[in-house]
């Protein structure tokens, strides 16, 4: 393509994006597509000839669209929320469109130390101490997979020089919480410690790990001749965004030579909001933290950040230069390919570069707010209305209810429960997702798209009142 | 920021990148920045307050722009070509606007099935047979990891679910080939294998593995009582794109039980021309391989294409399922978290979409039977010309080659080598990478940029002549 021909589609795909979020509240939230039914419509074989983009933007209109899920839109209330806004989209295109890759520092310098800048504005977004390194990742998954294998490594005298996690001597020991999300037990099968190595450690009332008995496992273990390698702590977990005591655990981990990384994938945005972090206490204390500014922050994605207290233990793990990667300049520069699995990376600083300028602190920060506000207002209406529940603490913007008709328990409320929700997810209104807290279903709001108002939270409550009604 | 304000910003940046790629060439190919210049020219701390979008363009003008090396510039030789064509950015523009997330094929059903419809395309068009299932994934580095994770757990017996790479009876051996690509041993390394139990294969005088080494390895491997786990061959390697003998090398990986990972990262594009799947002959017989069509392809980065014989050996090893991840048609659907380490995922697919309808398989082909051509054209003018060396055949797009003077050898050549790279280099006039063969510095010329065509090899290669005679 040409760029002649580029800018003339260009200029239609931006008015294309523009319309798409300007109407997006018209649109159902949740495709109703059926398995294979998109697949269907899509030729077998690839086309030899080249088409015109008119046909593309056709058939994106009619087979994809249908097809999507709408993850900005007011009423998604889904999973999490993963904003992507419209400046972190423009600061994308300039990535892509530039084409840089950053295969070393000096394939691209400015790649380089604009995400060493960008990576250090958002340390001091959320209240971090300077002796934290960042650098991005693709996802909260990867970037706890590399924290446990440098804890794997550390705790094993740096065996991948030599026998590996073979040649381990005692088995290494991982623990997470019962509410960890499931990439960190992935994280911990894949880095090798194997399940048998993975301790589900008990959580308190509001579903936050209890030090405690992080301690008597931990115990248990070394008199049993483990070693204990690595604790993961997470500040606002999946299911409730409960708050694992950071400090308390990290007073464990300091007593017995533990790593400790701390997974705040979702929750670390909140950290811009001065009065959020005592969510966190104690994470000066760690080895390595996660959270996600593609998530509620509006960053695009993929854009993870990993800090780090003790670069050298993580380029300890990752760094390999052949010749054909070396350049003079390797001794005053960061290769970033030292700091995490691919090679090649894209310059995704540019998303959070133009984020936080378009937006600025206060920007980002008000959002925030708004959003803390509306979870606030929803809590009061649940907890005052007749037969709803409300299952967890509601620290940030996620609500875990239920709606408890009397007589309803057991399988029966579980089924009105998953009917209700189902009833709400089909009818394109708004997007729940339903989950198993303490055995039971339940029912997540996580609230925080970008064009979420009160307004939009008013009328959810209202819809959950008629269709849990209905069902009940 | 609002849909109406992007729409006006984004025509300026469609403009702005229709503009850089038409002007690129008369760009220096690469920065001329010093370490931390860039850095220094940035705030140190972030923007309290929302700034207009019109002073992001300035300093990416001012700061980033000189601070970048030019990928897609007609004279860059360097690396490999990493081209992100036009029609593949629009692509890209299309998944970030519309800001879908893939957690799950229910979080937008579109997402998987165009994902796998463009996988089993690509399958096609590189003369697969039907008996691959495909998945996009980062980099290359990824795809390895993840085919050495799934080689060490099938030759464990899915011990993750047990004790983990820990508890092993006998240390599991990997084989390379010393001109593996370096992201071979580092994942090997990552997945605990140990650097101890890495082997690096001997190989041919055209840099090519040799199977009876590989053979012999594996023999003695298995008398002193290790178990042989896995072995890559790579389809075109980083210094030289040789061509390890798949076939030979599948049929000792047949006879001793090793998994068969492909590595054919840079060249694997090249098999959508008939004339080249020699190049990988015996790869059906693979458990996994990797391409990028991030690379010579024209894809915008990331996308790498991974494929396995067995989806069930991958997912085994991948797959995780919360509560919150469930959905009611899981059995009919496949979920791509479980394909890979992440668990979100952009919408990837559209930028091999866009890319395969804009440039038709036609086009593609043409394109890269044009680099295969000027790779030719100079080779020919280096053979026939006096005091130049061709170290290595040139199969595909990558010459191998050093200026060697009457009298000039050793450390005396190499400084040689290095004088007149670095003078093309630091003149911006192009871009090569210096790398070392058999202890000795040579220069690499890696032909396939999207906008070069034989008058910028014509150019190249005075600019050798000119750099080289006066460094002699």
């Amino acid at each position: 393509m040409t760029p002649e021909e580029f800018r003339r589609v260009g200029h239609e795909l931006i008015d294309r994006i523009a319309d798409y979020r300007a109407g997006i509240a018209e649109r159902p939230v949740m495709s109703a597509r059926k398995p294979g039914e998109t697949r269907a419509m899509l030729p077998k074989a690839p086309p030899q000839r080249p088409e015109p983009f008119e046909a593309v933007f056709r058939d994106l209109d009619a087979i994809v669209m249908p097809g999507l899920s709408h993850w900005q839109h007011p009423n998604f209330f889904g999973y999490f929320p993963a904003n992507s806004e419209l400046s972190s989209v423009l600061g994308d295109y300039l990535s892509t469109g530039l084409g840089a890759l950053g295969l070393s520092w000096q394939a691209s310098p400015a790649l380089t130390e604009l995400e060493e800048v960008v990576a250090d504005w958002m340390r001091q977004l959320v209240g971090l101490s300077d002796s934290w390194s960042g650098v991005i990742q693709d996802t909260a998954s990867t970037s706890t997979l590399i924290a446990l294998i440098c804890a794997r490594e550390r705790a094993n005298g740096y065996g991948l020089a030599k026998g590996g996690l073979q040649a381990a001597r005692a088995p290494l020991v991982v623990y997470v919480s019962a509410h960890s999300h499931s990439s960190v037990e992935k994280a911990a099968l894949l880095a090798g410690f194997g399940r048998d190595n993975v301790r589900l450690i008990d959580f308190d009332a509001d579903y936050a790990m209890r030090a405690d008995a992080l301690e008597a496992v931990v115990k248990a273990d070394i008199a049993a001749g483990r070693t204990p390698c690595a604790v993961v702590a997470t500040t606002g977990t999946t299911a409730t965004t409960a708050l694992d005591p950071v400090d308390a655990i990290a007073a464990v981990a300091k007593r017995h030579g533990l790593w400790l990384h701390v997974d705040a994938a979702m929750a670390g945005s909140a950290m811009i909001l001065p009065e959020c972090r005592w969510m966190w206490r104690g994470v000066e204390a760690a080895d390595s933290l996660v959270f996600n500014p593609h998530k509620w922050l509006g960053a695009a994605f993929d854009c993870s950040l990993y800090y780090v207290r003790d670069p050298r233990q993580l380029t300890g793990v990752m760094s390999t230069t052949p010749s054909y990667l070396r350049s003079s300049v390797d001794e005053e520069v960061k290769n970033l390919r030292d700091w995490g699995i691919p090679l090649g990376r894209r310059f995704r600083a540019l998303k959070l570069w133009c984020l936080l300028r378009a937006e600025g602190v206060e920007g980002l920060q008000a959002r925030l707010r708004r959003d803390l506000e509306n979870a606030q207002w929803l809590k009061r209406e649940v907890e005052r209305a007749p037969a709803w529940k409300l299952l967890a603490p509601v620290p940030l913007q996620t609500l875990c209810l239920r709606h408890e008709p009397a007589g309803l328990e057991g399988d029966a409320l579980d089924k009105h429960t998953l009917a209700w929700a189902e009833a709400i997810n089909s009818s394109g209104d708004a997007y729940l997702t339903p989950a198993i807290l303490d055995g039971r279903w339940m029912v997540r709001v996580s609230i925080g798209a970008l064009p979420t108002e009160r307004s939009h939270i008013e009328a959810l409550w209202r819809r959950l009142q008629e269709e849990a009604g209905a069902a009940g």
